[in-house]
């Protein structure tokens, strides 16, 4: 059996007990470790497991993906996912191979940020499609979250933008190279993606586009959702800019305020306020019942 | 401390290892028995607990919180919510008032249907809106989900769709007369959600509008995600509401399908599909590159 096994958003004992038996009586432990961290080490996780935990980088689930598939069919083998196994990653390529090679599949489902970010105050169902942010280049600024980012405020629901990562990555030189060397991890925050949201607004706007919000749309960033740490700030983009010191380390996330916001999501996220007089004049203002 | 736990979707041992050690230390555990079920009794968790649990109606929640929130400024009480805390219902109102009773609050994450939806294999990021669907009454027939649904289709979206529990409700015979008799719980079928949705789309058309989706539109029925017994029916709405009997019992949900569906999603939905060749048919013609 090949056992997808989500294991929540902070540290060890975010696993669910029945996930933490499997991995306790499987066979092979593997670990997804490019699409989210957990805010503890993988040591730690060992510890606790009281077993060895193999990291599954991209080139191993992408290209090597029969070693942990191996002997699935008699064995159990238990794939460890930050998260929900099915959450902002899903590794439907791993399980259809699986299928392939009449392995039997059981999920095992835990935390998503996806869902977690409901710890806002902000109804879920108010969210529209979910976009990404990637780390921004001199020359590569993609822009397709805009598009998406509009179609959610058009018809005035939530974004929550999910922030990029660089985990195991190679500078050109090394890659060009081919020196297995790899950067320091990367994790975008809140107030870099609330500037290059406002770059990229910016940008459209001398097109003749744009408008789809600006330096005082409404917004709230999360850190570490889940955790004991779990910290939220609530502002306007331009507000977020400035707000990484107090928001503190990784994994961040944000959301930016559709007009559909009830006054009951914009009391719940008024505790959180760089300011809270201007959160409530802007709520007012641009908002309430538009 | 207020501490809101999430269950997860399942059974007792869903909970997270965090989760269950404050469960088992707390002054007192209630668990919110309105909004979802797990898959099994209130007795079943409370020896696996090793704790009396409390039933927390929606009169309690709702009219009785200073109970639940008693001496929680020096005491640790323990909420239990299906799913995530903070999934498809938020507990803000609670939130609220153990904030202006200086109350500390400390929320357990866990999976809701929101993300744990990703089981059929759809991405996430390619959900709108989620949308409830009541249990139509001759009289009640709230389309309010018809326009949500039009919102997400217009942009190429899928919509999860959750169905309606009735636990704990009178009739109006027994509430007339004050008398606390309950009827048996109810939850809405797959089958009876797929019905009362080409119902809507009916009377839309009969008023001029209309065309949202139709007989042929294609959608997942999903039931006990998460769980053992979990499973899975793709295919068109018409051939939905047939699907009851395959899909078992409850809960169950339902996603309609947008046109931005990506061919990985449909290769690993097709598992599903009450007739194969059907599904892919439709999917080439309506769905792939449109």
């Amino acid at each position: 059996m090949l056992y997808l096994i989500g294991l929540g958003l902070s540290d060890e004992t975010d696993i669910t007990v029945k996930g933490l038996d499997v991995v306790r009586k499987a066979s092979r432990v593997y670990l997804e470790a490019y699409t989210s961290i957990l805010l503890v080490d993988k040591s730690i996780l060992e510890t606790y497991y009281g077993r060895d935990v193999i990291l599954a980088d991209r080139e191993m689930v992408e290209f090597a993906s029969e070693d942990i598939l191996d002997n699935a069919q008699t064995e159990d083998v238990a794939f460890l996912v930050v998260g929900d196994p099915f959450g902002a990653t899903t590794h439907t390529d791993l399980v259809l191979r699986a299928r392939s090679l009449k392995i039997p599949i059981q999920t095992i489902p835990n935390a998503s940020i996806m869902s977690a970010i409901g710890a806002t105050g902000l109804q879920l169902y108010n969210f529209g499609q979910t976009v990404s942010m990637v780390f921004f280049t001199k020359t590569w600024k993609p822009t397709s979250f805009y598009d998406r980012i509009k179609e959610n405020r058009d018809i005035g629901l939530h974004t929550l933008v999910l922030l990029d990562i660089k985990v195991k990555e190679q500078s050109y030189e090394n890659m060009a190279r081919g020196r297995k060397i790899y950067e320091p991890p990367r994790y975008m925050t809140v107030g870099q993606c609330a500037q290059q949201m406002l770059e990229i607004e910016e940008i459209k706007k001398a097109e003749g586009a744009g408008g789809v919000y600006d330096e005082e749309s409404l917004a709230i960033g999360a850190a570490r959702v889940g955790g004991k740490t779990e910290k939220f700030v609530s502002g306007t983009l331009k507000q977020l800019c400035e707000a990484d010191e107090e928001l503190g380390g990784p994994l961040q996330s944000l959301v930016l305020l559709g007009r559909r916001t009830h006054e009951l999501e914009i009391d719940y996220a008024r505790e959180f306020a760089v300011d809270r007089e201007g959160w409530d004049r802007i709520w007012k203002r641009d908002y309430d019942a538009k």
